[in-house]
């Protein structure tokens, strides 16, 4: 099964597809196949609509090209320290829900601390430990970077896991 | 020209087209013709994406029967009482913008104290206020209700007078 994890904003949102098979294939929940990841950048000159244009039309290619079984994206924190600019991801993150709905993509909203938690054991880690427990988990040479595309790896695979653990007992 | 105005919420989206003609039409700035208004009212235990994807349709189905010529969206405030609430606000406001832009329908950013001062003369004017001075500008036999669609035709009148004092010297 395919993963998608997308870690939202309007500036750049980091997205990643992993991969993650049955017992019988090469990848498991444990150790699953990083498929593709990055970010989509959106020119910060634009007008926001034109940026949501670049972003629906980004993630829709994304979704065609990867054909995802199902996304993970972060749920929404109880505070925000700064109100504005959680608005304006708020933009992007509805785009993203929509794209992927639209899409026929099941969409599963993870809480923040819960995938810092799968990931590093700790629901408070910095983007650090994170970036440094997907290098580790998904065997790669150096952190991912931006932070970005460490978050949306770790979001694909906590969705992974979560799914692997509540609706696939193959696995 | 026709404007629409747009008042995003994730449970009430109140939505209002006005014409104003050119000065050999029967309406004008001062005078506008309601088109047309409304809500788009989004089932609240139904999942955001899917929300997000009824408003969608909702509002592209809008611009296709009403083509208009350009719209108004109000601003995003500096300060918000209850972020999370603001947040759940920038999903709808993120797919209204990407459907008008992605029609080609030119959006305007208008503050919320500049919509209050432009139909009622002070900038923080109670919704009450906003609705009477929507009816009588309008010539309505009562105050629009909900408040959202007072709140959209007071948008799409200001983005009309707004309109009409920068790029349409004829009005």
């Amino acid at each position: 099964m395919l993963f998608l994890g997308v870690d939202p904003g309007l500036r750049l949102t980091g997205y990643a597809c992993v991969g993650v098979d049955g017992p019988s294939g090469p990848a498991t929940a444990e150790r699953p196949r990083l498929i593709e990841a990055g970010v989509f950048r959106l020119p910060a000159g634009r007008p926001v609509a034109d940026r949501l244009v670049e972003l629906e039309r980004d993630l829709a290619d994304a979704v065609e090209r990867l054909k995802p079984d199902a996304a993970g994206i972060e749920g929404l924190f109880a505070h925000y320290k700064r109100p504005i600019t959680a608005v304006a991801m708020g933009h992007a993150r509805g785009v993203i829900l929509l794209t992927l709905r639209r899409a026929g993509v099941e969409v599963v909203e993870l809480k923040p601390t819960r995938v810092k938690k799968s990931l590093t054991g700790f629901g408070h880690a910095s983007k650090r430990q994170v970036q440094e427990a997907v290098q580790a988990q998904m065997g790669l040479d150096r952190p991912p970077t931006p932070a970005d595309v460490a978050d949306a790896i770790a979001i694909a695979l906590c969705a992974a896991r979560s799914a692997s653990s509540n609706t696939l007992p193959a696995l």
